[in-house]
């Protein structure tokens, strides 16, 4: 695995070092973990943050946990315990409890503790390099459709960050950008900057600047004018879930960017995992949409934002119907215009 | 004058005392200002914003310019020179530079300097009297013209700050939904927090909470889900500049509400004075767009908001078309669909 670029952990087989991306862009702190325990609180304190990224962070606690119970008696039931801590760490994180369900189903290959450890870790490895490959696949799709259809170079503009950080290779929607970048076709990104947590400031103008991309940061409500004065070829984002006739959960602030990418022509190009494709729900008007607390509205810090009694509307996510997305991409091929499929999750899964 | 609600200033006849709206909502800190360098500082730091009051600032300041030089031989030259100087405080507001050819009007009224504080001083109030009687003009009309396609109650998406704060009275887009919640007609106000500055969850939120209107708070990014949820009724905001054509030009993030407004079928009604009407300039490609230091995006205070070297559009405006807008307001009053109109602003003028 490539480690010349920015990720959200190094692993020494031993110990787990995370980048605190709470400190982001201002420090750049490793913390080193050589316990569960220890990771447990980075995923949980949100130190470490991003879907995939905390299910192989998970991945690799449970390889010191294993280290550390490896010649016990009661291993097996020490590391069961053990598993079912770490999918608590985050509420509502699917990949968390997929990697944790992959790393049980090792205990059961391995009939005593003997190369439990070395089993275990294989295990963490995979899922961490499975991540990895499948971002290269996402980003390789990703950017042979956009060059499809206008060769040379392209104009791009992404929401929240999914990136690096977020992940365990060079990311989804910002995989695709920086497999543009790597071909010479990048001519330039926009950022949003993603209120409210401001993911697109900290993160992604973080790890695209350092990588020496050519981009720019704006407010959400700039990307109007970007589109309008026709600086944008594509809007490019990632998904939290993908429903089975194709709309889109993600990031607050993605809908009305497919709305104005229809508006002004602009590409609206969806790239993300096929582990975040749910079949089993019919469409998005059936999600729930988490709604966190107006407090992070309020204030900055010790600033306040707004009056401390205000009311406040905080959803996390909005769903973009499939009819305003031009393009989804998943690591196992392409969906055009899912909004007329009848299944569009076929070509994906 | 009322003087029972929220007001930018307080003119004391040799003074201008400012409240710093950049400190709001968490202190309410007023600045005596006795000359007109203390009053371009005032506009040109933002501690008073909003296109009307701008313009009443400035020619109180011009009322102060005079008392310090009306003893002077070379008084006509120095007003003329800091007529001239104020109007640069802020590049794109046309109040500004409105307020002061009223003001620079006074000067040839006069023959010599005897009385010319005087005369100054009755102009001035004469313009935030005017503005503070067109916004209760704007109000009716407005909440008529919204009334009347929907009687009983609406919702209202806002943006930005278009009230008390920024006007000499009781605001502009804001003053009509104060219009509609006198007459028991205002369901809910949605306001964006409207970044960069944030006078949405700054002043919006302030004046509205406090006068105790059905009221709540969302970032930008989140308008559209309250559209796509049928929670708006009507997109109401201010501008700061119309063009012959009907185009408006008004805070950054009010193009994608128009377009949003339109998609889902919303309506979009912009509320401003005559003084915001531009006939000289033909359309809204012709509006040079202010771009304010990337600083404000990449830091809140103290605290590093994004990496301090990355690139930053920071456009203070954008440019709504007409044909985007359903309702154009003035004190003198309607337009409906401006975009299919020759001289749209003949009705308003």
């Amino acid at each position: 695995m490539a480690q010349d670029q920015v990720t959200p952990f190094r692993w020494h087989g031993d110990e787990l070092e995370v980048l605190d991306q709470r400190l982001l862009p201002a420090e750049e702190v490793w913390h080193s973990y050589s316990d569960a325990e220890g990771v447990y609180r980075a995923i949980h304190e949100m130190q470490v943050r991003g879907a995939p990224a905390i299910g192989i962070a998970a991945a690799y606690g449970v390889v010191l946990a294993a280290r550390g119970c490896a010649q016990s008696p009661d291993w097996y039931s020490r590391l069961g315990a053990t598993l079912d801590w770490l999918a608590q760490a985050r509420p509502t994180a699917v990949n968390l409890v997929w990697a944790l369900e992959r790393m049980r189903g090792c205990l059961d290959q391995v009939a005593d503790s003997v190369g439990l450890v070395s089993v275990l870790e294989a295990e963490a490895l995979r899922i961490h390099e499975e991540d990895a490959e499948a971002n290269r696949a996402m980003g390789v799709l990703g950017a042979d459709r956009i060059l499809s259809g206008r060769p040379g170079s392209v104009r791009v503009l992404t929401h929240c960050n999914t990136g690096a950080l977020a992940t365990g290779g060079q990311g989804t929607a910002l995989g695709v950008v920086r497999e543009l970048f790597r071909r010479g076709s990048l001519a330039g990104l926009h950022m949003d900057e993603t209120r409210p947590w401001l993911q697109g400031a900290r993160l992604t103008a973080w790890e695209c600047e350092r990588e020496g991309m050519p981009c720019s940061l704006n407010v959400d409500g700039a990307a109007a004018t970007l589109m309008a004065q026709g600086k944008v070829d594509w809007v490019v984002v990632g998904a939290d879930r993908i429903t089975a006739n194709g709309d889109v959960a993600n990031k607050i602030g993605t809908l009305p960017l497919a709305v104005l990418a229809r508006h002004y022509g602009v590409g609206m190009m969806v790239v993300a995992p096929s582990s975040t494709l749910d079949a089993g729900t019919p469409s998005g008007d059936r999600i729930r949409i988490e709604e966190r607390d107006g407090t992070e509205l309020r204030r900055s810090g010790r600033r306040w934002l707004a009056p401390a009694s205000v009311a406040v509307f905080n959803p996390v996510f909005d769903v973009t119907p499939a009819t305003l997305v031009d393009v989804i991409v998943t690591e196992n091929g392409i969906c055009e215009a899912p909004g007329q499929h009848v299944a569009p999750l076929d070509s994906l899964v």
